[in-house]
Parts: C-alpha cells; sequence; structure tokens
C-alpha cells in the first residue's frame, strides 16, 4: 500500500480503536525504533509504531493489519543481533515492550506466566524471591525481554547445563495474524494433548503469531557454583580441552573460552589480570548440583584435562566475589570488543554458529585461514561446552573493501559452521541478517515445511516478512 | 477405494516395488497387526501390512499410497495406549518395527542415532557401556521402541527430574505424506536455524509423517538413587507430601504414588510386604547429582514432610537391591492390575491425565467421588511430582451397563483433569481414544493451527486418519 494511503488509514482507523497514546506516527519516533542491535539490515518505511499496553491492542492491530494487508513487524526490546525487529517498507512497528506486567507466579507449581515485556533480569529477580531459578542467560539477560527470548529461543552461558529458552516454556499466549487469541502448550509438567504448537512458536522470530503471555517453569535455585580458569599456548589445545573433558561426563553449569584475540583486546580495555601472552583461555563454573564435594571433584578433572593439554596456568576459586571476578573478563569481552572498533574503523560484526564441540579445534584452525584470507582482525568468545562460538570481525565502516572482507567473512563462518556439521546459527536466529543462508541449511524437504507451515498460519504473508522466510 | 481394487493395486504396484516379504496381505497376520494396546478403539479394514526395511521402502510406500490417495498407519512395537497404531478401513499398515540400527554413536558429543524400531531399553544398555544414560523411560520400556517413543513424546518415571522423550530429540528424519526424506533439527547442542519443525513432529502421532532416524541426546550416567517409601492413611496425606516437598524446592529423580485400591491389588497379587491397611504409599527416589551427601539431604527432607503428613511409615535404603525391590511394587501394579481384571469381569481402561501438583489433593477426592458416581472399582498410580496419574477403571466386558459406566468414568477422569487446570493426556497421547476430547481441551485459535498445519503437510490426508486430527 501506498506510504501515505496507509498513514491515513493508520489515523483514521487503527489509531481510534486503541487508546490514546497507543499509536504514533511521528517519523523520528517511527525511525528511532525502527531496528535492532545488528548490522547490514535495511531498516527503512515503517509507517508507524503500535506501543500495545494489552492484549486487546495487539489483537485490533493485527485485525486492521489483515484487513488491509499491512506488514506487520513485532518489536521486544529490540536486543537483537540478527534485524530480526527491523522495518520494512510500508510496515507497522508493533511493540510490546510495554507489556510488563507479571500476570501469574505459582511457587508450588514452579512457574511464572509474564506479559512479553518483562525484562530477563527482572523475571530472574521476581522469582529469586521464592528460591526459584530462571536459568537463560543471555548476554543481554539485562536488557531483552522475555517475549524476545521466546521469539529467539534464546540461550546464554548457562546452556551448557541448564538449556535454552524452549525448555523452559510450558505455555503461550499468542494473537495469530487474523487477530484470534491462542493459549498453546500445557501449565503442567507433562502434556501431550495435539501437537506441539508451542514450540513452534518457541524461536519463530514474530513470524507466526505475536507471543502475548508466557508461562515459563521454574526450577529450585540454582546452586552457588565453583570457577576456574585455565590459559593455554593456542586456541586449539583450549579446544582439545573441552571436547575431552565434555567426552569424561562432566556437566558444568559455565564453559566458556576467548580466543587470543579476545585476550588482547581485554588486556587493551582494562586491567583484568590476564596473561598476555595467552592464546587461549577457559572459564569453567560448576554447581556440583548444590554439592560442594562433587563441584570440586569436577573443577580437579578440568584441571587434570587442561594440564594434558600443556595449559600455561590452572587456578580456581570457591569464593564468590572471586568468582564473580573472574568471569567479569568474559561479560566484558563485547565491551572490549566495542572500546577496540571505536579506534579500529568502527565496524564490529558479530557471527553465531554452533558445531559439535569435537569440531572446535577445527574451526579454529580455518577461523585463522578466514583471517588470513580476508586481512581482518578477528575475535572469538564460545560457549565452548555447547560448541556455540561468536567470532567478531573488525572493519573499517568507511572503507567499501574492509566492509565487503567482513561480509565475505562472515559468510565464510557460516560455511565452515555447515561444513563442521553444526548449524549457521546457535542463538543469535535468522532475521533479516542470515535469512540468505538459511535455504544452505535446511533440505528441501524442510523447506518445503517452513514455507507451507508459514501460508497456512499466515496467509497473507504479513508477519515480519524480510526475514526468515524470505528466501525460503 | 474398494479393498479389492486396493489389494490389487498392493499386490500389481507396490509389491514389487519393494523387496520380497516386505507386503504382507494375508488377513490373519494383517488382522494380527492392526491394533495396539488400547481398548475401545476400532481396528477393522486394512488391506495389507508392510514391513519396512529401510528409508526407501517406507518412501516407495508414502510415494504410493499419496499416488492413490491410500491411508497409512504408521506402527512402531504397538505397544501404545491408545490407539494410535489401530488400523482404519482401506489403510495400509506400515511398519518400521524391522529398523532396528544403531546408525551412529558419539560419545564425545553425546549423541546416539537409531532407526525408528530400536527398542528403548536396548538403546539405555547400548549407551550405558559408554558411560552415557538415555533417562525416558516409559512403563513399556522393555517392549517400546523409540520411534513410537518419539512419536507419542513418551514419558516414564524419570520426568520429573529428568524431562520428556521431546527434551532428548536433537534432529529426526522423517518420510512426508509425498515420499520426500527430510532432516529436521540440528545434531548440535544448540541450533535456532527457522523454526523448530523437529518439535512439531515430537508427539505427532504419525499424523505428519514416517519418522526413520532420530538422533537423541544422551547424558552422563544417571547416578544410583536412595530410595525411600513412605505410607498413609489415605491419599489425600500422601498428595499433600508431594505438593508441599516439591515446593520446598525437591529435585527427586523419581516420585510416584499408589492409592489404595492399587495396594490393595498388590497385596492380593503378591508378597511384596506392602501395609495391607495403608490409604497411600508414595514411593521417592533421589540420585543428588551423585552427590550421596545431597540424596541423603533430600530424603530427609522428604521423610520430615511425609511425617508432618502424619505418615504411617517411612523407610529408606541405600542397597541398589533393596531400592530395586522397594520400587517392583510400583513397577508391578499393571500386572497386579491384569491379575485383578482377570477374576472380576476382564475389563481395565487405563486413563493419563495431568494436573498441577497442588491440585493433586482434590483429584483423589473428585475421583472418589467418580467411584461412588459409577459404582466402578478404580485403582490410581501417579507420576505423582509431576501431576500426571493413571487411574485404571474395571470393569466386566460382557456386561453392557458396565462397560458404559466404564467408559463414563473415563471421561469423567478428563473432564476432571481439565477442570484443575490439567490436560486430557500427559503421556500417552491422543490416538483414536481420546480424539473427542481433544477439541473439548484446545481452544478455536489452537485448533485452526492444527487443522492448517496438518492441511499443509498433509494435504490428502492419509496419514494416519481417524486420530488426533479426526474430529477436530
Amino acid at each position: 500500500m501506498d506510504p501515505a494511503a496507509l498513514l491515513a488509514l493508520v489515523r483514521d482507523e487503527l489509531a481510534p480503536d486503541l487508546g490514546d497514546g497507543v499509536v504514533t506516527t511521528d517519523a523520528d519516533v517511527v525511525a528511532a525504533h525502527s531496528r535492532d542491535e545488528a548490522l547490514f539490515c535495511p531498516d527503512d518505511g515503517a509507517v508507524a509504531l503500535v506501543r500495545a499496553r494489552t492484549v486487546a491492542d495487539v489483537q485490533a492491530t493485527m485485525r486492521f493489519a489483515s484487513r488491509h494487508a499491512v506488514p506487520v513487524v513485532p518489536q521486544g526490546a529490540r536486543t537483537g543481533l540478527s534485524g530480526g525487529a527491523n522495518a520494512v517498507p510500508g510496515c507497522l512497528l508493533l511493540s510490546v515492550a510495554s507489556m510488563t506486567r507479571v500476570l501469574d507466579l505459582d511457587p508450588g507449581e514452579r512457574t511464572i506466566t509474564v506479559e512479553p515485556g518483562v525484562i530477563n533480569a527482572d523475571l530472574k529477580e521476581a522469582v529469586a524471591e521464592h528460591g526459584l531459578s530462571y536459568p537463560p542467560d543471555p548476554g543481554s539477560v539485562a536488557i531483552s525481554s522475555i517475549g524476545g527470548n521466546v521469539a529467539t529461543n534464546a540461550g546464554g552461558l548457562c546452556c551448557v547445563k541448564y538449556g535454552v529458552t524452549r525448555d523452559y516454556v510450558r505455555a503461550l499466549q499468542v494473537v495469530l495474524a487474523d487477530g484470534t487469541l491462542t493459549t498453546i502448550g500445557a501449565r503442567t509438567a507433562k502434556g501431550v494433548a495435539g501437537l506441539d504448537v508451542r514450540s513452534l512458536f518457541v524461536g519463530s522470530e514474530g513470524t507466526l503469531g505475536i507471543i502475548v503471555s508466557i508461562t515459563l517453569r521454574l526450577v529450585p535455585l540454582v546452586p552457588q557454583p565453583l570457577t576456574a580458569v585455565a590459559t593455554f599456548a593456542d586456541e586449539r589445545a583450549g579446544a582439545t580441552t573441552v571436547s575431552a573433558f565434555m567426552a569424561a561426563g562432566a556437566q558444568p553449569s559455565m564453559l566458556e573460552s576467548l580466543d587470543r584475540t579476545s585476550l588482547q583486546m581485554l588486556n587493551a580495555y582494562g586491567d583484568f589480570g590476564l596473561d598476555a601472552h595467552a592464546g587461549a583461555m577457559l572459564l569453567i563454573q560448576s554447581d556440583g548440583a548444590g554439592s560442594r564435594e562433587a563441584a570440586l571433584a569436577e573443577v580437579e578433572t578440568f584441571t587434570r584435562h587442561a594440564e594434558a593439554q600443556g595449559a600455561l596456568e590452572v587456578a580456581f576459586s570457591d569464593d564468590a566475589a572471586d568468582s564473580e571476578a573472574l568471569v567479569a573478563a568474559r561479560r566484558l569481552a563485547q565491551t572490549a570488543y566495542e572500546h577496540y572498533a571505536r579506534s579500529h574503523g568502527g565496524g564490529q560484526l558479530l557471527d553465531d554458529v554452533c558445531v559439535p564441540r569435537e569440531q572446535l579445534p577445527i574451526f579454529y584452525e580455518r577461523l585463522d585461514r578466514i583471517r588470513t584470507a580476508t586481512g581482518l582482525t578477528i575475535a572469538a568468545v564460545a560457549h565452548a561446552g555447547d560448541g556455540n562460538l561468536h567470532p567478531s570481525i573488525f572493519f573499517s565502516t568507511t572503507d567499501p573493501d574492509e566492509v565487503a572482507r567482513a561480509r565475505r567473512a562472515f559468510d565464510e563462518i557460516m560455511q565452515v559452521g555447515l561444513e563442521l556439521g553444526g548449524t549457521i546459527t546457535g542463538e543469535h536466529g535468522v532475521g533479516h541478517l542470515k535469512r540468505g543462508w538459511l535455504a544452505r541449511e535446511l533440505d528441501e524437504g524442510n523447506r518445503g515445511i517452513h514455507r507451507a507451515v508459514k501460508a497456512a498460519l499466515d496467509p497473507l504473508g504479513i508477519l515480519n516478512p524480510g526475514t526468515m522466510f524470505a528466501d525460503l
């Protein structure tokens, strides 16, 4: 539809149907809400922003959009890293960021039901008072919302032991493309009545419907872990330690790695006491499911595996403050990357692939080859225990050749992920950024299923076009 | 299609396309393969049995079926309890029970890939040699196949700590209605490339495609648990113990209950040393994630909760043989039921509902009312820690009035499940048996999603008609 015509319809038909201040057509405000944190994704052309406060607001917006075949881009906190919340021409932005109520907290059944705009960290805090934990902890834990976490099936550092967002979703309320409100999944611990439609919506990135309430399973308070850190001469030794340790039956609650370049950037950013000569660092936590004895045994096993791979140094701590200090460097890697990028051309392209753990040493070799071939600086942190790697490619945003090489490196990293038996995205999602690559990962049968399901649930194709289905 | 015409097509077209002995049209053999373990489900009219040995056999059968719009009923070990593998008029039975190869076992990545006919217990044994466990343990563990476990999202006794089958499925190969072979899901620990089509097939009961290979996540060998048993004067005291114990943050690896009638039937069947006067028994195991100290502490917490509810007796054991003896009675409940049924009219109708744990005491009250209203004997075991109950209704198969009352009791149990915020099926599935009830649990929006997905993936409606979609 012509943008001017849509604008008139929004003002005459949609805005009066919603309350005061729910619809914004101010161009600056709309533009400011037109994207998430990803680079290289278009974000032009949104006509209006709907800040839904209620389920009814969402339903009215979708009924309007269906009536006039208007594209709708669902948005939460817009902290995503794949352009999954970016505007497309002639679209409505539909934000649920203001829907932040806790609807129900049931410590007996260990569930919480929230609106999608609740921030992950706030939810964690709310349940901790009841002796409960919600484990999923994406890097964006302090700023990302549960609705977005569910829509992208967000991961994090704890996944190696505690799983991903999907493993905690019991039931959802979703508004479908035509405005229908439906409840999917079951509140109970078990339930097999019908298809698992709930899981279909988890990770669907706003392409099948708008999630308006979420019932999550909680677990008893996760125990304080022991923390250990090991440094190595190179990434291969660290990666081999990871695969050998895990193959021996380890169940760490965290197992992260930083490569040589990441350590250098952290050292340049601040004094974290990191070995300037190390080629890799592993950071492990073990909570022993509450048993200090079990946690200690696991950390000792880790130490043996690290030493067998020639670790430069292994140290551990059972003091909570010390442990947090050890983890701080890992958590600040992205900040250190930004610090580096500011003085090196400004560009940082963050990738996200997942490979079988045993392929980690080979992945680092292949990453070195990509560094050589593109001549670019690439740093990599990894949720190593899951084989989930986040290489960051640095480049000058004003040098078209560097930009082209950065994009090539980004693609080659996905190609290596696929060649090693892995996936193009472990936890960040497809969005706009990787839509062209999804078709390379899914076989024709699976692409057909995707297209059929999308056509069945969104026959007009109005839900988040331009993202994962655009090139299928 | 006219059965004779189909029979001719099977002989002339399908049988030559498959190898010798793959297709059987012998009426006795076909009839013997026309049902699972459920009562009250029709099983007439199958024309032929295809015993697939390869993926190609399955593809050829589905291509044939699509070409001629012939209904196909997928079958595994036929140990299901909901009529999900029962024949419909004019159908082909497509069994994958002979596809029993282990295709890959990767101890480093902790995964196993198997064909669907592998028996659950055989898989457990195969991975135990590598220090790994596959936890899901439906009651049928010794006789049910992994394909059927995945197709029904089977549960079991361990779920209260270790989750259900879905939580272990990483990737599937499925043959679609038109014979297309596709791989869905990812082999890696994490993966969000596209929709979670894998979970859509888990629990789809053969209505969306034929599962021909399964990649499962494994976990390190589950530790030996401590076992405790507590008896109570009535079911309410036991049920209240369960909800209070779990609300206090317990993480037992098993938490089962037997009601008064079950205890009486077990005592009539054999000498298990069970208190003949007890009104309920709880059986708990705790593995403390490998820490004996943590397991002991949890069992002691259980003891305190049981005593607070006036337990008649609480006893525990840390000897593996003693523990197994304590669990034996629970495992033999179904055998004791069959023993009772043989001398009481022959009929046993097994139900399966799941409610929030806190509703368990109310559920038992409502069950008493159903006993009174129908005048029938009803015994109930439960995976109490999950709120998943299995009431068994006993009746005379030759007394039409008792049969009618039994079916009424069966329905009323589901109604109570729904009224208490639960589901009509926790783990046995919908199949033919509960197809009429599925529409009562799912709201109109969800039914619409079900119909749309089914129409998109099986446009001819040939996959397991007569089951979960029949009344949606």
